[in-house]
């Protein structure tokens, strides 16, 4: 017989699942009630202003999509793209090629725009590949790489997309909560998210938004949305975006009602903190991680200019075994951090500072936990230095 | 300034979501772990065996869709269609209609049977339509219609399919856990369910399994699944079928981790209680429930024997207005009942008994206020003696 599932306390430093806020734990476990409950509907309407909040965006179509993030980029595709559509596909990273299964799986061509692993998007690359495809309709880019850590400038994308005629997908699963985003002002047409990341939330749900423009796409398409299930003319009729409170809501699908109220906490939280305040708590921490990590001697992925503070990508000393030392830290010290992904296996660790994990114990119990880890294997870094580094950078001794 | 969501404990016996056992709800406040963690993997594992007892099946192939029902729906056609195929379609209610959604939007022709709304899926006419199109490749009908609350005979149904080379799509959104079921006995190629019916757990995952005959279909497409996300060749990577705990997992997409200890434990509490117990359970109170509303002079749409004990479709009385008693169910009981869809929209009530909202108490609750509501309104109902009747039929006074 088996028996119920009693997990440990971890310490989530890795790319997402990071760490959740026990009041958003808690939020979870609060009694089901209806998906079409009149209280219910109340809740979906705080949780689209309470998106729109965290998006920085005004627009109607901004909710959360009933699926992990992974849905939430294929309802941006599915939704905007048709068959025999091209679209330019800028890749930095392992999300950039999911982008392009994506478009291709559509029945459309894709045009990739390629940048090295770690670095941005290139902008001027974007500009050609515009130039040589008048034909193409959307442009789409990650802005946060979560494979490894970059960055990419959003408002210049977007707006050389709109000179050349495109819209925009954007990527925000690894910023949303964590740096810098606004939708309106930097013009993006279809934004999705993801819950387990900046959010501090369980994984399970993406928020989306869509502009105005991209809305017009959707209600004017020649043929159905490939997917039941992610198509927004459907389940615009269930979350809005015209719907308002007393509005009659159409039944879809049955709402996660339970992961709602996670995510309705998480973003309570986050509004109550303020934005700009967790951007600046995510720089501030990751400033003191990456002194400590760098007093050790160990040394970034990305250049500074487009390092993204949430997810720190650091190359593996010379000799070390990548599996062996997170074997370690999550046998020793329950804490979690992750493995480089696509060509970045075994190369990279991904550290992971992001949302409730994005604390001063964490990033002390890290630098601790990784040196004497790291110690007791003989690698080749400087010991007994990296707290005293971490510390300094709060301004401590 | 939005605060915390506080929503107020009902009781809901509509067609789910249905009420949640409090060990559920406990266990979706468990700390979050990661996707990868080992001991992760290790539940992973035991869900898998979990949810093949629930099906009664040794199908390999069988794991939780990391999204509601709908989408666990659109996994079975996205994977075993392809563009240009036919699909035999019996269809007694919406869901059937949803069906056919899914096929014309995989490319593929719906050859559509149908049935009257409230009876079940008539093998005779599915076997008309397979000798009139040989090009068939699939049957697909739902085992309970949750519009109506019909069962239809998924082995008679099966067996022809079989007959005519066929592969079967089942929908038991509604039977898992609450009525008979036997995946493997009766010839079910492909099958999905939700969480938040007879398994008592919040809605947002859909449990499926897939044949053997199935999976090769899935291997040997020629062409890509439309659905990044719920491509099932990737989707195994993660769930296996061949995985085992110790084998390596590959990244696909973040699983919805707290969700899963829900339904994991959903799961345990079945295994718990007995496959056998808990459709027993089902069918008793089904009968107390209609020995009370029968009493009261309500009809059921359902003829007995088509008629599921979960899902309890009653005509409203003339004269009656459907959304003011539903409202003052819940204002005044904190009852949810549910409404008619599609064409049965006003016309009959939906009382769900489903899981761990199928118990004596919800029983007398219900037909106590319906009693009382009922009353209040003038309608022409027998007052004052469902709860003496439901008492009989537990052979109690």
């Amino acid at each position: 017989m088996i028996t119920s599932f009693h997990p440990p306390q971890r310490t989530l430093m890795g790319p997402g699942p990071s760490d959740v806020n026990p009041r958003i734990l808690e939020a979870l476990s609060r009694p089901t009630i209806g998906h079409l409950d009149p209280l219910f509907v109340q809740m979906m309407e705080e949780m689209k202003g309470l998106l729109q909040y965290a998006f920085q965006t005004k627009n109607e179509l901004t909710i959360p999509v009933s699926a992990p993030g992974s849905a939430g980029m294929e309802t941006c595709f599915v939704n905007l793209i048709e068959a025999g559509d091209t679209v330019i596909v800028c890749q930095n990273g392992v999300f950039g090629g999911r982008m392009k299964e994506n478009v291709e799986r559509c029945g459309a061509t894709a045009i990739m725009v390629e940048d090295a692993w770690g670095t941005a998007c290139d902008p001027q690359k974007l500009e050609d590949a515009l130039k040589a495809h008048p034909e193409a309709k959307i442009v789409a880019f990650v802005h946060a790489e979560t494979s490894t850590g970059a960055t990419t400038d959003v408002k210049a994308m977007c707006d050389l997309a709109h000179q050349y005629d495109c819209l925009t997908i954007v990527d925000a699963v690894t910023s949303l909560g964590g740096t810098e985003l606004r939708v309106d002002d930097w013009g993006v047409d279809a934004i999705y998210s993801g819950t387990q990341k900046c959010l501090s939330c369980t994984p399970g749900l993406s928020p989306v938004s869509f502009s105005p423009a991209a809305i017009e796409v959707i209600k004017n398409r020649k043929t159905k949305v490939q997917s039941w299930f992610l198509d927004l003319n459907l389940v615009m009729g269930y979350w809005g975006p015209s719907g308002g409170a007393g509005a009659k809501r159409a039944y879809h699908h049955t709402a996660p009602i339970n992961a709602l109220y996670g995510l309705h906490e998480a973003l309570v939280l986050l509004q109550d903190e303020g934005l700009e305040n967790a951007w600046a708590r995510h720089a501030k921490h990751h400033n003191a991680l990456r002194a400590g990590l760098e007093a050790m001697g160990l040394t970034f992925v990305v250049p500074v200019a487009q390092r993204l503070p949430q997810l720190n990508a650091v190359s593996i000393p010379e000799g070390v075994d990548d599996a062996q030392v997170r074997g370690l830290l999550l046998q020793d010290y329950n804490l979690e951090i992750g493995a480089g992904l696509g060509v970045m296996a075994g190369k990279v660790w991904r550290i992971g500072l992001m949302g409730y994990a994005c604390r001063k114990d964490n990033v002390l119990k890290c630098v601790t936990a990784l040196d004497d880890v790291l110690g007791r294997l003989g690698a080749p870094v400087n010991h007994g230095v990296a707290v005293a580094a971490a510390l300094a950078s709060y301004g401590e001794k």
